[in-house]
């Protein structure tokens, strides 16, 4: 089976030696010293290795089961549940109105990395809800904020998030369930939404569904859609729980993976809701949590892999097959361990120099978003708004790969489910998908994101880079790191200049390549992590400390990252340079 | 359901306008006319339209059980493989003296081609025969071929390949399956083999196991491995069947995909054996029928895309979902479909471009094996034994990423079992593991094969890339393939270059690339098999072939790739002169 340990301390380097976000003048990061986080990454790293990672095999294998209507979880989730309650991890970066622990959205992060490394299925019960939470939060009148967040905080309540139906996935404009308004207010929700994560579940009582509905008078398209609340039971006056709502489970979907996470086709036949921000204005509050969630999912495409790796390390670590090329290595045994073989470090290799850059990136956005909530900061807002597509696309691609990579190392056992490296791969491949598939992040990252503004938040990072680079001029040590950082970006702004250029003639020509600089930018910013890492590393061996073993890995491995991952970024843009003619010149009859 | 319908139109392009195979001077083509082909095509593309692929989620779903000891495959098997056996398709290829029709190897992987597209693990019983039966034929003594050929060769009795044990699989030397001589001239079995396709089954009356097994004297390591003839049940004098082989099924592995197909456990308990081949020349006589094997584990990996491939482009024209951006396409309906997308098209086309580029490959790889076979053509056998690793490594690598990509079209309904996209995505993922991970395939290619003969063949590869291009130099039209071909080839080159002069000082400078240059090397061959195929089309539009659409869609397939996936060329080789040191540079415990 196959185990997981939280990797604290290379996310204490990032908090405190990349971010420094004691002294980053964010609201709330002045208490995150190093001893605070410590202590809360520790607690959280034990909640993960001896209560989430156990379950995770048991999650797939087991499956959830609908009885009679009501979808069983697996074995153990149940108390797995509780104690994640009791021990406060669901309100860690919740409002303290409503029984929050009031911390950063960064340090939720990282401790949410650690619960999806251990069992991403079973996170997915809190992850929702606090999907839920926040939209309440953000759109609720004081009277639904009072009757719902201190249940969803605590995940006495868990929530869900209902947009698709069977005929209607990114278009959602084509919506056909309905809501009817009733003369007390409320409305009657009619329809049916499928993919519904945790739509139902034995670990709470109650279940906060939001659902996207098209209430009369909004018009055609998107812009008649609003969002609704619709609880499993009907909550009455004094809190305590009412008459089952007119809402059901259709069915349990048998999916690839994440078996722990009961995923519903709900039906509501007239179900009560009440309405959740404006009239008409459903997309927009559904959007308001779209860069929180969709930094979420890029950070599971991640945080799975990271337990692949760290399996797949173990394995190559112990495994004895063949003998170095260069002369043997482990006299005494019958072979070599696998690690001495030049390709399986290339393997490995890979997979540390993304896992590493990917929650620097990871939790460099995640501090942005606090700046930006804590602090009103516009700017702020628009960077994480530009690097949103590109957290959840990049990451999710190459979480998948860098976790294809951990199970190849296993040989033939990667492909028996006893390993446990099965799982692995077919969970993270959920992360492509959901939460906007990732051709439709490239879409938003090139069709809106990078125009946004005028431009000046693709500007302002082009211009980070630069003084990056800048900042370590006098530094001989950085060049490796600053030289290829420089040619990346160089690439990402030739690319752009391109759909400029050609959009404007045709924006199919824009359109054709923009997976393709999604991939270059997520290069970039992991090129620009990586420098900052090496930076920080060169600071404090210069200041003589004694883990010298860690930062020398550590620039060892930002190296790996700058000489063997970023040339991807040429080939991305002569991708991206060859325009529309190749992708769009057959006629659909010639495929 | 998914759906498949072989698309025999592009196999009789390859075959007669690129490879023109009648008029190829090897024994047994030239009865290879458009007419012959054309009707063993159209009857093997109806048996897996209508025998195999209707049963490919059935094996999926259900799998194979071990009941009392045997293992029952799922229903509809039985019938199916009687099908197969009643239409010859089992004896295609194989030697008309044991009961076989004597196709050319080529013409099987055609067909072999289609029924992998059908149902994969279906396909796996007669495929490992095969490989029993190639064995056999080419090692065994006169008597052992009249006892087992003919019953292998209608697949009444089945083959397996047992190699792997539970602590080895690429380094067999350690292996730990003893035969000890009896007095009579056979041989006592006794260990475990796991990993074994096909080992156990209700389709056949008899199994005929090949195991690899070390008898006394052999010396260390694999010198001391021999091969041997392991029935489950003994076979009579008189061909009959007599007592059941101490040999039995220890358990069915739980895997990830090839459901259909039983992975099996054996237990050998001093099962009868008889020796195939020379004594202590096992491992030799395993790999004699390697290049055959590798190409059809290569085979397969692009196969099950095609499959995945065929059902994302009847999506992508089916789903309606959006409109295009240079104007609505579908204005009755209410959205337009997905293929008007560019990012859909860009992945259709990755996918499409892929496909016929590797059916070229493969079924040239399959026409030098025949030439090599039939006629004795050293060269033919150098040039295949180069190119098997990259047919192996490269197609299936490409092969299971083209299967993601498809299985992204679909979007959420991509994750969902009831679509049969993540079956071809779990199915595709052995190809890459098995018969050698990639990695092994690698390191083969580039330890191995390069300087095989002097390097003879790699530079009669390259002699052929340039000779290719300058027979088009006069052809403006050819211009965007072999100017993308000699830069490509020209990077292959410095590859290799590189190899050779690093590699003196340090074999890790070399094998830390081999995996980039198996990936490099496969780009080439495509580009190579483009060319080729363009200057077909050319032809045939030259001529004034009725089917414009066909030969103009060609090109501007063959124009994609050359434009969007060669440039991944220049990227292999930067991580290749990129040499060991970002690879090796970290110590074990720096990991």
């Amino acid at each position: 089976m196959p185990s997981y340990t939280a990797n604290t301390k290379d996310m204490q380097f990032v908090l405190h030696e990349v971010l420094k976000i004691s002294e980053a003048g964010i609201p709330g990061y002045e208490e995150m010293d190093r001893d605070f986080t410590d202590a809360v990454l520790d607690a959280a790293a034990k909640v993960s290795a001896e209560v989430l990672a156990p379950l995770n095999v048991v999650g797939d294998t087991e499956g959830c089961v609908l009885e009679n209507g009501i979808v069983r979880t697996p074995k153990g989730f149940d108390a797995a549940f509780e104690a994640m309650k009791d021990g406060g991890w669901t309100a860690l970066d919740c409002d303290p109105d409503f029984g929050g622990q009031g911390m950063p959205y960064l340090l939720n992060c990282a401790v949410g990395e650690m619960f999806v490394s251990a069992n991403m299925a079973f996170n997915m019960y809190q992850g929702l809800t606090h999907g839920a939470y926040s939209a309440i939060h953000a759109h609720g009148t004081d009277e639904q904020k009072a009757k719902y967040l201190p249940k969803m905080v605590s995940c006495e309540w868990t929530g869900t998030m209902n947009l698709t139906e069977p005929h209607c996935g990114t278009d959602l404009g084509m919506m056909r369930t309905k809501a009817e308004p009733q003369a007390d207010g409320s409305y009657k929700v009619t329809g049916q939404k499928i993919f519904i994560s945790a739509g139902d579940h034995d670990l709470a009582e109650n279940i906060i569904h939001l659902v996207l509905a098209k209430a009369p008078g909004g018009g055609e398209g998107t812009k008649g859609v609003s969002l609704f609340i619709v609880p499993k039971f009907l909550v009455n006056e004094d809190g305590s729980l009412g008459a089952r709502n007119a809402v059901s489970v259709g069915k349990i979907e048998e999916k690839m993976g994440i078996h722990g996470n009961s995923t519903c086709v709900m039906n509501y036949d007239g179900a009560t809701g009440w309405l959740l921000g404006d009239l008409h204005k459903g997309m927009r509050a559904m959007f308001t949590m779209m860069n929180e969630a969709r930094l979420g999912v890029g950070l599971q495409g991640y945080a799975v892999a990271e337990a692949a790796y760290q399996n797949a390390l173990a394995y190559a670590k112990d495994r004895l097959q063949g003998r170095a090329v260069t002369g043997t290595e482990n006299p005494n045994g019958p072979a070599d361990p696998l690690i001495v073989h030049p390709d399986i470090r290339r393997s490995l290799m890979d997979q540390k120099s993304f896992l590493e850059g990917a929650r620097a990136f990871t939790f460099w956005g995640a501090s942005l978003i606090d700046r930006a909530h804590k602090s009103g900061d516009d700017d702020a807002e628009g960077l994480i708004s530009l690097m949103t597509p590109v957290i959840k696309g990049f990451l999710t691609d190459k979480g998948f790969e860098t976790t294809v990579l951990a199970q190849q190392v296993y040989g033939g056992h990667g492909y028996i489910e006893e390993w446990g490296m099965s799982q692995f791969a077919r969970d993270a491949r959920i992360t492509m998908i959901y939460e906007g598939a990732n051709g439709v992040q490239a879409l938003d990252l090139v069709g809106r994101k990078l125009a946004q503004d005028g431009g000046k938040h693709v500007m302002a990072f082009f211009e980070m880079i630069k003084a990056e680079c800048k900042a370590h001029d006098a530094d001989e040590r950085m060049k490796p790191f600053t030289d290829a950082l420089k040619g990346a970006s160089k690439q990402l702004q030739s690319s752009a200049m391109f759909f400029m250029q050609s959009g404007m003639k045709n924006p199919n020509a824009a359109l054709s390549g923009s997976y393709d600089f999604m991939h270059l930018m997520g290069h970039v910013c992991l090129g620009l992590m990586w420098t900052r890492m090496a930076a920080a590393a060169h600071a404090a061996l210069d200041a003589g400390a004694s883990d010298k073993a860690f930062y020398e890995g550590k620039i060892a491995t930002g190296r790996y990252y700058m000489a063997r991952q970023l040339p991807a970024c040429a080939m991305h843009l002569a991708r991206i340079e060859s325009g529309a003619d190749p992708v769009m010149a057959l006629s659909v009859d010639q495929f």
